[in-house]
């Protein structure tokens, strides 16, 4: 096996493979340990640490754990019982330490205070404050680093976090539950149950670790959802509905469960929005609703999507579940706006009802959206697809 | 790993472990060779047979190679070199001997001459001349006879001919290529090509395997396909278009190539058939077009499907590989007529076009149509799910 391992400064690369093995492993632990932050530590990325000691022995793990708190590199720090251990040791962290002040002193800061040899990295961090300093600064202080071990895996873990840096905008997922034959409901408008209780609890999974799930207006008007985390114990997202009228009841579940104040409307009725005297308006702007409702542009009479994921990204949101309908997606899809898709394929057939997606704007097969880094495995009765554009 | 041993008469089930594992391992060979028979021994079932010594080795095997050659058993018999091994030996094979003068002399006879000890049979054979027969045959010679080992795998083996041995009419396999989002063809009508190379390869070898292929008539009008066996080495399946009015124009690949009297017209129109005026028919009915027509009654201004299938099952056809379009896939699945789809799943989507299946009469999602015994796997970029009704 071989790692593209990009060790400039020093050219301490390694050679050897029983210690490429030993790295990969431990690497991968910090990548696994990092994932426990997911859906906690947003708009910061996942991270995970581990120190082993020069004689090969795990001695300290870490892993940020919520935002605002401790970071991956002094929990693990922390978690070392025998200090002198220390000495000589590797650090494996699955980010760039990081190089500003924030919350806490920078990382690596601290790691270049320690008796340590070697740090190794999966990535370097992106972040303007951040985007190499944190590496050379450790470099400077006698340190070995080497980037880029498991690097690709480490991009995917945090690619709400990274796509995010880079645009300004949430990743946009955008999941399906249809039948084989591409149908999301049955011709007379009901879609319970198409998708096998495992996806559902799949989703329900997901949503505790999307900033927010997404839904169109006819959907929260017809089927009045709830989005919550249920299947699961989990952290409750942020609920976004697209109202460009804004004039969704203010009955709806999304406005008056216990999670209301999670809720973000997204309007192109400027007279509305700014009319205070609006019943529902004032609900929005009440105490007792408090939730946001921002206003975008109109585009070919609907909201503009584009210019509401800027806003949204702004808030920050870094990641968004889309869960329907047909039109929200299609329209996602049309916009080039979504990022990754799931879809749960149902070994069902409908032969009618409405259609997963229907008008993106393409007429020929040359035009035809590819997805890249497919895969598909089972959950439940049904077939889980996932692809990236 | 307990598997169901059917041994009614002698009572000699083994119970030692080492034993049905051995056991397993020979039948399974017998079904892998049986294999090869596919698509050349219609009507007939594939059978596979393995011979072995007392003392635990192989001394033959054989498979039924070509409808109206030797039997498995036969040829399984005939390559023992040294016969004096067949002494106490243990004979497996995939469906019960025959018990039946046909082309050849009736299996179970010439087994129960040999001086073997045991005969494993994986399933009975269904037929009515046989149904048991060969097995009581077998045991009144003093054998001990074994049923029921990976009678499943046999039965899937041959779902063709127990198929069509229970109905009289064909096995039906819907194929279809698809996007994710389930559209067969763009807005603008081509379909080149929505699935890999890799899955069209396959579609072949499932063409030399099947008795025949089946399109629609708008399929043979607007794409005018050849049907063959092209990316593989394979026999040439009979190729059936269903023709309602008997007009498709005589131009067609599928009546002028080198395969033209392996293509069959199935026709409602009853005054062109018997109108020998008629020029397309004449053609049809000279030597130089060796074809069949067949006639069958109209149903709803279309070809009634299940009569056609019947009329196919008479002659014999016992496997269909329905290879589209939407409208005839649909109506079959409509009419219930369709026992398996194997549709490939391209990751593109493209919202728009052909949908794969539309109009098959369900209104609500209780009426769904269910598959079973579902399987996907990678084939090139796609997804191949197959399943049963
Ligand atoms: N099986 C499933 O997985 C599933 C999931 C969800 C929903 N559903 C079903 O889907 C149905 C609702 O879907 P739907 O398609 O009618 O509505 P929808 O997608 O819920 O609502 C349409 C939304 O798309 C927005 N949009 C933005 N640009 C658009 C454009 N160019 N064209 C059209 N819309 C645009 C609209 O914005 P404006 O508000 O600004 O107009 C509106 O908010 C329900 O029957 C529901 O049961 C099924
Ligand atoms: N991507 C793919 O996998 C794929 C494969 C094949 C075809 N295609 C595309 O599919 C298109 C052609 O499909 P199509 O759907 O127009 O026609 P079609 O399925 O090729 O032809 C319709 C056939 O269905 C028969 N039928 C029987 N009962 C019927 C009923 N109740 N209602 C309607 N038809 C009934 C018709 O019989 P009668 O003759 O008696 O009317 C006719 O032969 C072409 O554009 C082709 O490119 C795509």
């Amino acid at each position: 096996m071989f790692y593209y391992i990009q060790s400039i400064g020093t050219r301490e690369a390694f050679c050897d493979l029983q210690m490429t093995k030993a790295d990969e492993k431990w690497m991968n632990l910090a990548l696994e340990i990092a994932d426990r932050g997911a859906g906690y530590v947003s708009p910061n990325p996942m991270v995970g640490c581990v120190i082993v000691s020069a004689d090969g022995t795990k001695i300290g793990q870490g892993y940020h754990e919520r935002y605002g708190q401790a970071h991956a590199e002094q929990n693990a720090v922390d978690s070392v019982t025998d200090r002198g251990r220390l000495e000589d040791a590797t650090v494996y962290v699955t980010l760039e330490p990081c190089a500003h002040e924030g919350h806490t002193p920078p990382c690596c800061k601290m790691l270049g205070e320690l008796p340590i040899r070697r740090v190794v990295v999966a990535m370097e961090d992106p972040t303007p404050k951040v985007a190499g300093r944190g590496i050379s600064y450790l470099r400077e202080q006698g340190i070995s680093v080497d980037v880029g071990l498991l690097k690709e895996k480490a991009r995917r873990q945090n690619e709400f976090f990274l796509h995010h840096q880079a645009l300004n905008r949430p990743f946009v997922t955008l999941k399906i539950a249809q039948t084989l034959d591409g149908y999301i409901a049955a011709p007379d408008g009901k879609s319970e149950w198409i998708s096998s209780l495992e996806s559902r609890t799949m989703v329900h999974r997901w949503r505790s670790r999307y900033d927010a799930v997404m839904i169109g207006r006819n959907t929260a008007l017809l089927d009045n959802p709830r989005l919550t985390v249920r299947h699961i114990e989990g952290r409750q997202p942020r609920r976004i509905v697209i109202d460009g009228p804004l004039d969704l009841p203010d009955e709806l579940n999304l406005f008056t469960d216990q999670y209301e104040e999670k809720t973000i409307v997204l309007t192109h009725n400027e007279e509305k929005f700014r009319n205070e005297a609006d019943p529902m308006l004032s609900l929005l702007q009440s105490d007792y609703f408090r939730g946001k409702t921002l206003l975008v542009d109109e585009k070919e009479g609907h909201t503009d999507l584009k210019q509401a994921l800027q806003e949204l990204g702004s808030l920050p949101v870094t990641s968004i579940l889309v869960e329907g309908g047909q039109n929200l997606a299609s329209a996602l899809l049309r916009d080039r706006l979504v990022d990754k898709v799931e879809i749960f394929i149902a070994p069902k057939m409908l032969g009618g009802g409405t259609r997963s997606v229907m008008g993106i704007g393409i007429d020929h097969m040359e035009e035809v959206l590819e997805l890249r880094e497919t895969q598909w495995r089972q959950v439940g009765k049904d077939l889980l697809f996932s692809g990236y554009f």
